[in-house]
């Protein structure tokens, strides 16, 4: 059917997504040459245990025991690195992949938010692309529609849920009134967790991806350490029952903003408004939201994880490539991507949900109060819960909903307010997206 | 900045979404040079009224007054027509341009609905392309994710929320209890409906733009007339209150998807469950989801009309151009396209609601259950509205929920009821989608 000499890849990598991939080009070969004018052809694999039995042919491909040498030497036009981790061998074998001047299609968004200004001017040097729509929330394409479909707009604003493991127990903890503990440990059982949950629920997998995205959209080198960081294990069944209350839902969103200061970045859980697109996201989807300002606001919703999703991302990037399509990593040449003017914390504004546990004594309320009007914040409700049958409880909660303010303004409210004596504990302190 | 030759643009059609993309070029040329690798210059335009103000500078464009002539003769490299209309002007500039090797950007469905397959063989046989994000849910990009992003994929179904007029007035429609025809008024007084409505809520406007992606979804000839379509004027206050006492929200979808009979291409009102990330776009919004069998379950969610988000769309075909990236019209050659194996309506299946008006007389239900009995329809509920205050009411309301049965079985128990003489009216049939 088809002439054209094949695309040919060295595949780094058989886990999940490997595995998917591999499987994928076995069974649509036909429908992808078709569609890309152009065979595709797996020439070479590398992966950690070359006797496990993956289910597939893998016929004709040269095994590499090092994914580095298959790198360098492989007979392939792309390297498809499904390995991960931000160095080792993941880092070495794209290197020495540009260095050849093949091309490199990547899940792995660690590698890319520790190092992907440096990767880019590599594969620049050398006249190839690195290609990452699977880096990115999974199977949705936001990465084409930030690089591509977005090239008449000024981005505003991107946010996103980015991870299926605090989407699924921050859903569960709202449903079910449980714990963070009990809903991550359900999250553990059904294998939306890992073991060692750190890096997904304290939000450090998010904000590698937004990192990512914010480079896309806004045009700037990546710089994952301007990315203010705050986890979900804080937040509380009670944070979410007043959530609900008060008309919001609890996500974590990792969310980038062109503000006065530069460019903002900030990975935290977020009041969100029910009646939004991103509130309406429950379980391990995903979500992405970019607003441009021709386009207005869309709202990319698919799943984020899973071998095959991932590997849906990942054959796209090797079609781009196999038609033809090779633009820069980072959608322009990385001499005119722009150094991120970073937007500190504590200049952040917005809307602030604050709980506090005020003692129940005479005043307390009161200088609560005074001290958020002090430090020039406007309030828009107060709410406070009443003992209830605990007449015993020496505290009770009180729900501040501010109207826009900075991060500053909380911090010395709350700050005087704890020197004060008339709460007990930490405030918690949730930010708002309207 | 940039020392590539510029892309050069002659514009056919001045309205909102002409006067849109000519401004943003206009105020954003220098960041689409610099996304692009290239300049993009506007050396033509052409358009109804050349004396019109419409606050563009088209300093140094060359004015026609006969748009084909344009196409034919400019100076330029792409054509890009936003006059609409399947015949006329448009399909006569669009032929010329493709006939003189330029390559053509459109946001004509009706003009792709009706000749796509004969332009994209031209435009083949002189070496160019059709480039038509904006034709379809304006600013959302579901035509380059379909025609690149899932690559990897079959896909199974695709469907959407196509017209904001229909989607504006069921949104009101359910909100506030109003009538169809009061919430067609205030689309109208909005400038949300046009003075003659009938081709958006009959449901031919999302039929177009259905065909379009059926194309390209699973690789067919485009057939708009293959395409079952039915508005949304006789969608009563009582069926959206039906709908959501049963969990339901009522939305006009396009529907496309792969069956055993074929591909099935449908437009109707259909019962969507709340849960499902349509059920939740409200108001002039589009959205479009695709089920692949790689990815899963995408959703799209953004403007689909007004003339800047058309022309968001519109500058991204023109961006893809600039960077050179130059693929076929409906995503592969067009002698590899197949044509559509039709799927006849009355082979539907799927769940039904049904609403009757059963005269009050002793029997009726039974006649009712009896005939949806004998055309093997299984009834998942039966829901009887008394007759409240109106003693006097010859005939109540009876609400059906069907399991999946065929839309043929369904006509056929309906007609039976109707010669038993137990109903008044005629009942109102409208399909689910789980």
């Amino acid at each position: 059917m088809n002439h054209a000499s094949p695309l040919r890849l060295a595949i780094a990598g058989l886990g999940t997504v490997g595995a998917a991939t591999v499987k994928i080009l076995e069974s649509k070969g036909n429908a992808l040459a078709v569609a890309t004018g152009r065979p595709i052809a797996v020439t070479a694999v590398s992966a950690r245990d070359k006797a496990r039995e993956r289910g597939l042919t893998l016929g004709g491909a040269h095994w590499f025991d090092d994914p580095t040498a298959m790198a360098a030497e492989a007979e392939a036009d792309v390297l498809v690195e499904l390995i991960g981790g931000a160095d080792g061998p993941a880092k070495a074998a794209v290197e020495a992949a540009l260095r050849a001047g093949r091309h490199v299609v990547t899940a792995n968004k660690a590698l890319l938010a520790a190092h992907g200004p440096a990767l880019a001017r590599l594969a620049e040097a050398n006249g190839a692309t690195i290609l990452f729509e699977a880096a990115v929330a999974g199977g949705i394409p936001v990465i084409k529609a930030l690089r591509e479909s977005l090239a008449g707009n000024t981005v505003q604003r991107v946010s996103g849920i980015m991870n299926g493991t605090c989407n699924y127990i921050l859903s569960r903890m709202e449903a079910e009134g449980l714990t963070f503990a009990a809903c991550l440990k359900a999250a553990q059982e059904l294998g939306y967790a890992e073991a060692d949950p750190t890096f997904d629920v304290e939000g450090f997998d998010t904000a590698h991806k937004l990192a990512l995205l914010t480079a896309l959209a806004f045009g700037t080198e990546v710089d994952a350490d301007a990315i203010y960081v705050e986890g979900i294990s804080g937040v509380t069944p009670l944070d979410l029952k007043m959530a609900d209350e008060l008309g919001f839902r609890i996500k974590l969103l990792g969310v980038a903003e062109r503000t006065a200061g530069g460019i903002e970045q900030r990975v935290h859980p977020t009041m969100v408004p029910k009646t939004a697109q991103l509130a309406q996201v429950m379980g391990v989807t995903n979500a992405v939201s970019v607003i441009g300002d021709t386009v207005g606001e869309l709202t990319l919703v698919g799943p984020g994880a899973g071998g095959e999703a991932t590997a849906s991302a990942v054959l796209s990037d090797i079609a781009d490539l196999a038609r033809g399509t090779v633009l820069p990593t980072f959608g322009k040449a990385s001499d005119l991507l722009i150094k991120v003017n970073r937007a500190p914390m504590k200049r952040h504004e917005g809307g602030y949900y604050v709980r506090l546990q005020t003692l129940d004594k005479p005043g307390a309320a009161a200088t609560v109060a005074t001290r958020m009007a002090e430090n020039g914040i406007s309030l828009e409700s107060i709410l406070q819960k009443g003992r209830g049958q605990r007449a015993e409880a020496p505290s009770v909660p009180v729900i501040l909903i501010t109207y826009a303010t900075t991060e500053r303004a909380v911090r010395a409210a709350l700050k005087a307010i704890a020197h004060d004596g008339v709460i007990e504990g930490t405030p918690q302190v949730i930010r708002i997206e309207r």
